[in-house]
């Protein structure tokens, strides 16, 4: 492509409302355009690399045996009625209405649709597993539309959706998906991993997240240094200490720890580290059958956090997670809640498996103003019951078994999730099964945010100078730079050339052919664009019969022997 | 591709509520699905064909040099206020309102949002010619939705939009645009037209409307049988006689014609051609200073049909074009509609040039119950002015010089349009020009209807077995059809070898492997699909080292012998 013929659109300046990198550095190397908040044009630049992540995943969807339609983008209400989500969904689903006083929505996702299509379509267990896909707009009303392209109202999915009969047949599909998520992620050239997600009720390893990890991302991923294991930080187990509790070695003494009530003033106040002093929060417990609503006690490390989606799980506890009011701590245990302790309180107790192991410990001592030290369990107080209630912490070992946990973060780029019989049971979607019996099938969907992929793409890989695209999908793998080609015949003369031959020999070229253009702004506008190879051409070179060659992430550039060019090239632009 | 593994979803029953030719056999296929009103489901024998209209229409814009965007299908009602368009645009304009209470629409077309765009993104003259396209989901809220995906209300278009400074730029990357519409149209082996379109009040031929010739479209185009030359019949001109008129040889007569006011019924009792009597029609004038509307009388021969566009551009006459009421006929003319003739006319008369050259032609005698034969111009009458006035007829000459015109039926699946400054202006897009001017750009348009293309292909391609589909956007070229593969080994292992090698060879193969199927549903499946080739293995063909091949507009079937089949294919299937 030649730069003259082709919409170059870089900021010099930061927008002044982009927050994030990949907002920022779309918006300045003229990838996108907002039109209004949530909604964003792709130029010819940004399409480019939109339309790369889009054949990727096309390409191996197809391999993994979905099959492509196109779902309208407006969809009639009454399906969404049927599945119960037209009253559910909030207001992120746009609800609007025809001409007819018809009402319909901007289809968010597609499972009604998809569900309502395959009733129709689909009679036999015969024709089981089926996993359609499509690539395709969809619509959030977002409250505040953010990050640019990561969050906006209006943005591209893949989505799929598979249905079977037997389970055993979901998993194979959902394991043939998974391994297909991997390798799209994989040929795009992203550090990725795909993560155990919460399932609510379902359960099991049911939904994956594929999440890219950079800082700038959402969500806490911990995962294994030493295997694939990888799951949201609030999901992962914090496996039980293998190591025996110490032997007490102090006496249970009370110390007046006036005003001192985190762990924080507590451990220094009294010299210990807060590994050792014990914090203990109350919540509500589930309702009797009176509908009364007592106490309950967790216990944890001071260096630890109170895991509420773990917590909420456990027997007698209220669900959702409810702190107890300091009014109800006050009146119940005669105390406030920075003093509160677990020796002789009288409430339900639930200890952390890691509390549980803690020897000589600090804690509440139930009284306004002090703290216990050399406290013991079995010795000072019964070992309540033991579970897993904390977030895991880098360095803990891998549910898995092997290695460690590390923690990043990450962005959510992909989902993969067993759906079960939600919407097949309400819309009752059934084929015949071998005895000629209706049966609901079960159902599977997989969803990659298309656009967002380029968005996370740049959040993991840029520099000051702009983006470093990952090879497969950067817009153009080679940028062809002359210096002043207006005053020189040969430099132009041998940019021609190159261009055809770079062109003829299959690499995408941007040739920055624009007249009088300046060395510098073209340097800093294919940094900027994150153009994976330069290759630059000047009178000087020439006479010695080299040009420059600088891949994007080398610190320095090199000269090159003409006649070596395309060997230097072949070696260093990935084959896609 | 494997059918066991493809939803081939062909019903046996023509759907009740499909009228168009089209919508039947797409539906019959297992094309698409509908949804709701106006809305469907493309299924993945349908998207085949979409996609490969979609991809032959993106090669020919890039090639062309547009470059490609993609703009949000949602759009902001503050744009369209600019333009104007908010208020005038009907309901068809879908009009929404998100969770903040803005207004948005969705998009029917993009013209609002490419100029906001560009008047952003262009700074300079340098920077014209530009041209940017887009393939992308449109929405308009027709009221009757029909004929399927021909009048969907969502749908696909590829839309682009041209800016410059001249008109001889404009015309320029009009004329480029008009070859690669040609060659879109070509590539998908369509037979079309492009025809001159109405301008409305920008004349000249700054439109084209682009028109697959079929029986079922709704619109008459006239072309000639010698040229490219096409218009639309309300647009041809009607190109005035070269012939003399012949000398009187009747004395002029009066007629008693009692009940006879149609030309029909005229032309009957007086035992003369439609050809020889005239017709005058009454329409109203334009107004004077004072306001008042004359009448005008408008002579036709009884044998051709009055243009309207035609005559309401005429001087005299009231745009839009009114016929007089009764009541104001009699009342100034004295006498009723029926018998109104130009003889003696006391109110201006216009001629059409067919007209002009009728001698011894019938009229009304401007007497109730009269008609006067024998009537001649320059001597009974003098004659009024002549003009154009009539819908052009099959064996007219053509305006081009050459050839006869011919009338066939057409739908409209493209158009390319000078826009001028609507937008521009309105919106306030300028650049500067060379002397550092502001200056408002002028705009082109050119949009093809991606769905409509697949709907008319059909429309001029199928037969009373099903669709035809011209080679370049069959959804598969040949289809593979074991005869009973699930007791014939040999005819398993023969289909699975020439899947394998057909494949291999670069075609694109539905091999119909699912077990037990019938061979007369087979057959009567691919080609309902319109596939256009089909090779069938059996068992009787494999001892005598044959296979059938036939095509799908063939009448016959024949024997190749195995080790010729690929030599056939390559001879029969078109390359691509």
């Amino acid at each position: 492509m030649r730069a003259s013929r082709f919409l170059i659109a870089t900021l010099k300046q930061n927008p002044s409302d982009a927050v994030a990198v990949s907002h920022q550095l779309m918006l300045r190397s003229g990838m996108v355009r907002q039109l209004a908040s949530g909604l964003y044009t792709w130029l010819p630049m940004g399409l480019r690399v939109f339309r790369k992540v889009e054949a990727i995943v096309r390409e191996e969807m197809d391999r993994a045996g979905a099959q492509e339609v196109l779902m309208p983008v407006v969809q009639p209400s009454e399906l969404w009625q049927e599945s119960g989500r037209w009253e559910q969904y909030g207001p992120e689903l746009l609800r609007i209405t025809d001409r007819h006083d018809n009402r319909f929505c901007l289809g968010p996702t597609h499972e009604e649709v998809i569900t309502d299509l395959i009733r129709n379509e689909l009679r036999s267990y015969k024709q089981l597993p089926a996993n359609f896909y499509q690539i395709q707009t969809k619509f959030r009303d977002e409250v505040r539309p953010r990050f640019g392209i990561m969050r906006a109202r209006e943005f591209t999915m893949k989505d799929a959706y598979s249905f079977h009969l037997q389970q055993s047949c979901l998993q194979d599909t959902y394991d043939r998906m998974h391994s297909a998520y991997c390798k799209v992620f994989n040929r795009i050239g992203l550090d990725f991993r795909p993560v155990l997600a919460d399932t609510g009720s379902i359960g099991g390893s049911s939904s994956h997240e594929f999440h890219v990890l950079a800082d700038s991302g959402e969500d806490d991923i911990a995962f294994s240094t030493a295997s694939d294991y990888a799951a949201n930080v609030e999901l992962a187990e914090a496996v039980a200490p293998t190591d025996e509790r110490p032997s007490p070695t102090q006496e249970m003494t009370k110390v007046a720890t006036p005003g001192q009530n985190t762990i924080d003033e507590v451990s220094k106040s009294l010299e210990v580290s807060p590994k050792q002093v014990l914090k203990t929060l109350i919540v509500l417990g589930e309702e009797d059958e009176a509908g009364n609503q007592g106490l309950v006690a967790l216990v944890l490390r001071g260096d630890h956090e109170l895991n509420e989606l773990k917590a909420e799980k456990l027997v007698g506890v209220a669900s959702p997670l409810t702190f107890a009011p300091d009014a109800k701590i006050q009146e119940t245990l005669n105390c406030s809640p920075g003093s509160i302790g677990p020796v002789g309180l009288k409430i339900p107790v639930l200890v952390d498996r890691s509390a549980a192991v803690v020897a000589d410990f600090a804690c509440g001592a139930n009284k306004d103003g002090y703290h216990l030290t050399g406290v013991n369990w079995e010795r000072d107080l019964p070992l309540a019951d033991t579970a897993d209630l904390r977030n895991v912490v880098v360095g803990d070992p891998s549910p898995c078994g092997k290695g460690t946990l590390e923690i990043k973060r990450g962005i959510e780029v992909g989902h993969i999730f067993q759906l079960g019989t939600k919407y097949s049971e309400a819309m009752r979607a059934t084929v015949l099964d071998e005895n000629g019996k209706e049966q609901v099938m079960t159902m599977g969907c997989y969803g990659i945010g298309v656009s967002r992929v380029v968005a996370a793409a740049i959040e993991q890989n840029f520099d000051d100078n702009g983006i470093i695209w990952p090879e497969a999908i950067a817009p153009f793998q080679i940028a062809l730079i002359p210096i002043n080609m207006h005053k020189s015949e040969a430099v132009r003369a041998k940019c021609e050339e190159l261009y055809e031959q770079l062109t003829a020999a299959g690499y995408d070229v941007l040739f920055m052919d624009e007249e009088k253009a300046r060395l510098g702004v073209m340097l800093a506008d294919t940094e900027l664009m994150g153009i994976p190879h330069r290759v630059v051409v000047g009178d000087r070179g020439l006479e010695a019969g080299t040009v420059e060659y600088k891949g994007r992430r080398d610190a320095d550039k090199q000269e090159v022997v003409l006649t070596e060019l395309l060997t230097t090239l072949q070696s260093n632009v990935k084959a896609l």
